[in-house]
């Protein structure tokens, strides 16, 4: 059984390692595979952008528990979600909504049975005290409707749209991966559909790119060029350099392709 | 078995992923855990500080490997300490004493015995060579007393103390974490034991806070909070903001308590 | 079975989450290992030197997955390679080159059985759709014959290579590590055999070193030090202060051994 891990703790205190530790003490058996814990404090846009994209790869039955939790110790919910091919737990703060778009719903508790809690429970790192330990019981086969009541719907995050007027279509950078390239909001298919077999000119910072690229390698060295990445998305990129630094954009600069 | 990992050697280098390395080639059965590799270069306070806060968590039998060895090759000696419930290897230069202040020491055993090291044996990587090998050989079941021979004490750190005069009690910050968040040196029930119900003043930066919240999110934004952390110490945050960057705050930063 | 990862991914975005997902999906019963995620962007050569440094510590049989790969989708090979005690899986870009001079290589296989490939396969993401099912199918017991045909040769890195004129060796920093100390490119049988057992004087940046240390401890602080290090390589390092700080070295700076 695998459990995935996705917080924004960072890697230099001690909160995956004691994390980890808790499920360990319950379930030894688990496989823990971490997704990322370099999300921004809070960046709970961020992390469900990676949740979106990396759930899938999993083998079915994960669990998949993501702690970015401003909000921890308040009235907002802890969740945990039975899908059609996987179980989510997290803060329910909006960080599962993208990815919970793309498998089917089954169940959601709202966690409360504090009888699965580390104990003593402390204000302010639940993902030690309640989303390791239940994650770790879940995994040992207890049924999910001991840990708390079905509720209805989950908290969603709003992402930026894409706009469509006349013939151009506008969009924006949404992240920006370690290599400095920068993935937009607009997906292949949305694209495609927009410029079917016309031709087009994609701007990005008064920068003008005509086509797509299949490789990196096809641009020549400090040129901007267009590729459909891992994510499926339109990204901004340079060949062997680093488009975010180079083009001085980040998450909210404006994409634009016009025909 | 588990062997947890607590570190200097940070993440870019191979020297985590070698140490791991030499275990498994010994003992391909662990499971082994990263408590951390971020402690600052020689960092032997935080690490002692995040190894307190981090060992108990584990399941019983654990084998703590905390290398942070600034004196690596000199005449300092490296020990292996069997506590009630775990297994501490360390170079003997006080980062276990915090943590052995809260299990019971049975047998402390100064390392030697060079038929378990790895050879050739370099100058400057102990970590590989001899505190990895010995935690695979134990993690097997060989016996303690076959690694060298029975020591009585061990080094210690001295960490700042809380000073109390009059109706004044002062401490400081001996901790940042990923969040920002200021981890004092006063813990909870020296600061109940101090306060009583008394109203009471805690004063940091000449920032006043008059309460004790139990939610990040029971202050507004911008404002600072006192709260007791998942360290069960007293901590100044900000609520969805960095309290060491916005309080200009960071290790050595006088916290007092006035009733 | 031991499947280790070196990449240049970081730690922040969900790549290396995703590739170990993906080869946990084919094989669950593989332990995986990170030597290292920290590489610079595109910095082949300081994985080939890790590489070389770390493939023989694993347990024999050890699949070493090597993503480093500026040139991804474009005419570069990939390739798998046996030797006489691992395997490699890596872009035929060079960053094999130096361990394999270090363990007989038996064949060489050019990857391109798609049968094996994550689909739809992206442009832009090889070691999650290419690099790590090929190595968790290897890891059950596929023929490696399976996956592509056999070719001759590899890709190599060229590094600078110790000049020795008269009575002057000049070598230069290779590689900088997490405390700052400079590892250069003379290793210590090359050095013995330079100096025999003649006085010599090491100079880093118009500072000389006239002996070799065999603990850091040994030089006071704030004084530079000469040392074999764990690489088998001269180092120059600062009793616990960083090197390279201190003498404003880096990648490149001579140092050269005069007798």
């Amino acid at each position: 059984m695998v459990i995935s891990l996705l917080t924004d703790f960072g890697l230099s205190d001690n909160f995956v390692g004691v994390t980890k530790a808790v499920i360990l003490n319950i379930n030894s058996e688990v496989e823990l595979i971490d997704i990322s814990h370099g999300i921004r404090p809070h960046g709970i846009k961020q992390a469900a952008f990676l949740l979106k994209h990396s759930f899938k790869f999993f083998p079915r039955g994960t669990i998949h528990v993501v702690v970015v939790d401003p909000t921890v110790g308040s009235t907002r919910k802890n969740i945990l979600v039975e899908t059609d091919n996987y179980y989510f737990i997290a803060p329910d703060n909006g960080v599962l909504s993208l990815a919970l778009r793309e498998d089917k719903i089954r169940k959601i508790i709202q966690i409360s049975n504090d009888e699965y809690f580390l104990k003593p429970t402390s204000d302010t790192f639940q993902g030690r005290d309640i989303f390791a330990p239940i994650a770790a019981y879940l995994s040992e086969g207890i049924s999910i409707t001991r840990f708390g009541k079905t509720i209805k719907g989950i908290s969603t995050v709003k992402l930026p749209k894409v706009t469509i007027k006349k013939n151009c279509l506008i969009g924006e950078v949404v992240y920006f991966d370690n290599f400095g390239n920068l993935i937009t909001n607009i997906d292949k298919k949305l694209f495609q559909d927009f410029t079917r077999k016309d031709k087009f000119m994609i701007r990005i910072k008064n920068r003008i790119i005509k086509r797509i690229a299949h490789s990196y390698s096809e641009a020549k060295l400090g040129i901007p060029l267009a590729i459909f990445d891992s994510f499926d998305m339109l990204e901004i990129s340079i060949n062997q350099d680093n488009a975010s630094k180079f083009l001085q954009s980040k998450i909210g600069t404006k994409v634009s392709i016009e025909k």
